[in-house]
């Protein structure tokens, strides 16, 4: 039986974006070789919804939820029926299958929120999850939480591109030997790899034929760059029983602000998510789920335009990153880059920190998304172009002043 | 081990206040004794937020949120620190007791995610847990889903005032037998009772002595009727080690559609909290959470305003259900009234149905706040006065239609 102390000691968020004001950094300056590097203080944790300001009509939708009253304030725990009736609709159009706005989706509270739930309503003490590594950091945590046992899945993207995706042998290997949820980020986060139509076919098929429970986390699956394809698990001919898949409007919308996100699948599980939702937080803020009317019908040009400028500091940075040979997947969606950086004098926690502290620059350590990933680092690119330029040139300088 | 089946069906949700609209009503037309009452129909199940308003100032308060932009957006996960100091200064104020803002505060989404982060930070498999019967439902359901043990205590509410309140032997036994957390309302939902100031500390003082950990929710402690005094545990000279009180603006100052809550207490707890919360929901929608500058300081004469408003309401109502002999006790503070009702021809659950389809009026029965309760229904009458008064009338007229 694991202890609470051992459960929160897994939980340990000091390193999670948005935390990092609580790290010690007593110890940085004896460390520092030479000044602070001048400079725009960056924050590449997360996307900045100052130069990139949320998806046009959110505050008008905002208001018009806040106008109607205690109808929107009070709504069922899944969420406002005429809202899901229309988001049903839109991401019926999206995925290419027919979502039921009664029975297969719930509106949750980020999708953060969502995979909470998904989990939650998946995962029991002993049950065997496979995580793919590098993932999103809370997969793991979540599964630790509800006591689940961890079977990680690598995931190839640093060798030639034929081989890239899931390690799908690992996974067949897991499912056979009693693997009962898979879940994952396509695009992948952190290095912004599509699973490819045959890997999800692949997993689909798989998941099918082993009873696997499959919780697939598209968060970021509409910021698609030039040239790429992406395939929806939820509209494979061969489907698993149990099936979630998650999105939101938090990151290429930049709605985060207002904790909005959803889960559509099987209809028993998003009845369940409802009723851990009924205990966990009741539902999405009332007024907020208003803002969903918004999504997936933003104004014409609205989204080809912001995929454009993403698509363009993408390839400014990666310039950068691969001139300092710093290996670098190109992400094919998605607003984050994982370069690998060479070896230090430091270690790469410490680095980290330091990049923070002498050149005012803000990422996550690759250790939050699967152990072995010391030497990368992740960075949400979705900032203002020229200072997101500027910051990763004080990167490699960085790396220049502290390599062995 | 308790398997997700048995987990999610105890978290069963159908008669939960919002939900009704899921429930089965096909056999009612057949035990349906005459025909259908005439009145504008009411739910009781929360309160009217378009009869009372959000507080003054809350609108403008979002507002000024949202132009703060990714500042407001991406606070720390317990909560924009600045909004974190002016409502730890306010909580002191109201308590009686210092609260850091750093260490002692977490702002939650809404107080259900308040109760569900700290009985997620302290309740484990096997961990004994005392509830009060009857109490608030959500309080067993989350001590079920965390796989805790419930060891119920009753609450004194029927009989002469002088017993009223918990039944403080039954808890030391539970204390000395190993119980590790004691949860509770005060003002207790359903009843209204506000717990004596004797019962807090001594509650206060078996706690320490026996190092159970307090959760005590005082979502309604601000609605206080004339008359009534009320105490705050946070505030007795003889501390358990851990204790968290949770509070919120979601009813009395009619917030609920912001899904605000806060935490006060342990800093060990809170930081646990946090962490839990990270991979909940991340925070409390960062542009809602602005709303809470408004809060414990919203303008002069309102708050007693919003309470003489509740206490006409509860005192007509109270008059209704009395001369129909309905035992009911008088709510000290809250909206909340649990009149019992007399036998009938049809079981309570039938008649709770019965009341939505038949008279167009929406009550919670007891039974979600207790086994043994099926005899009560629970009214939130926060809700327009004259609407609220020809209700309960037809509350009274249909008990007598279904008299045994």
């Amino acid at each position: 039986m694991i202890s609470l102390e051992e459960k929160f000691g897994a939980l340990e968020t000091e390193n999670a974006p948005g935390q990092e004001s609580l790290q010690y950094t007593g110890d940085l300056n004896s460390l520092m070789r030479g000044e602070k590097l001048e400079g725009k203080s960056v924050d590449f944790s997360h996307g900045d919804v100052d130069a990139f300001p949320p998806a046009p009509g959110s505050e008008t939708a905002w208001k018009d939820g806040f106008e109607m009253g205690g109808q929107q304030a009070y709504t069922e725990y899944r969420g406002a029926a005429q809202i899901r009736e229309g988001l049903a609709e839109r991401l019926t159009t999206f995925t290419g299958k027919p979502i039921s706005a009664g029975k297969e989706l719930i509106i949750t509270p980020g999708t953060q929120g969502a995979l909470f739930l998904a989990l939650g309503t998946t995962v029991a003490s002993g049950t065997k999850v496979a995580v793919v590594e590098p993932d999103y950091f809370a997969n793991r945590k979540l599964v630790k939480f509800f006591g689940g046992e961890l079977v990680p899945i690598p995931l190839h993207y640093q060798g030639d591109q034929s081989d890239n995706g899931p390690d799908l042998k690992r996974l067949e290997t897991a499912a056979k030997s009693g693997t009962g949820v898979f879940v994952f980020s396509t695009p992948n986060n952190p290095t912004g790899l599509v699973y490819s139509g045959s890997s999800i076919e692949s997993i689909s098929e798989l998941a099918a034929r082993y009873h696997v429970t499959v919780i697939v986390d598209q968060l970021y699956s509409r910021m698609l760059y030039s040239g790429e394809t992406y395939t929806h698990l939820w509209a494979c001919d061969n489907q698993p029983e149990n099936l979630i898949t998650i999105m939101g409007p938090s990151k290429t919308e930049s709605l985060s602000g207002f904790r909005l996100g959803v889960a559509f699948g099987t209809s028993s599980l998003i009845e369940r998510m409802e009723r851990l939702q009924a205990i966990v937080s009741l539902r999405a803020a009332g007024y907020n789920q208003k803002v969903l009317d918004t999504w997936f019908q933003e104004p014409a040009g609205w989204m080809k335009k912001r995929i454009q400028e993403h698509e363009a500091i993408r390839d400014d940075l990666l310039g950068i990153f691969r001139a300092a040979a710093f290996p670098c997947f190109t992400p094919q969606a998605g607003s984050y880059l994982f370069p690998r950086l060479p070896a230090l004098d430091v270690d790469h926690h410490t680095f980290v920190r330091l990049l923070r502290h002498q050149a005012g620059i803000t990422v996550t350590p690759g250790t939050e998304f699967a152990p072995g990933y010391a030497d990368s680092i992740r960075l949400n690119f979705s900032q203002d172009h020229a200072t997101a330029v500027a910051a990763a040139e004080r990167i490699v300088e960085m790396v220049n002043i502290y390599r062995k």
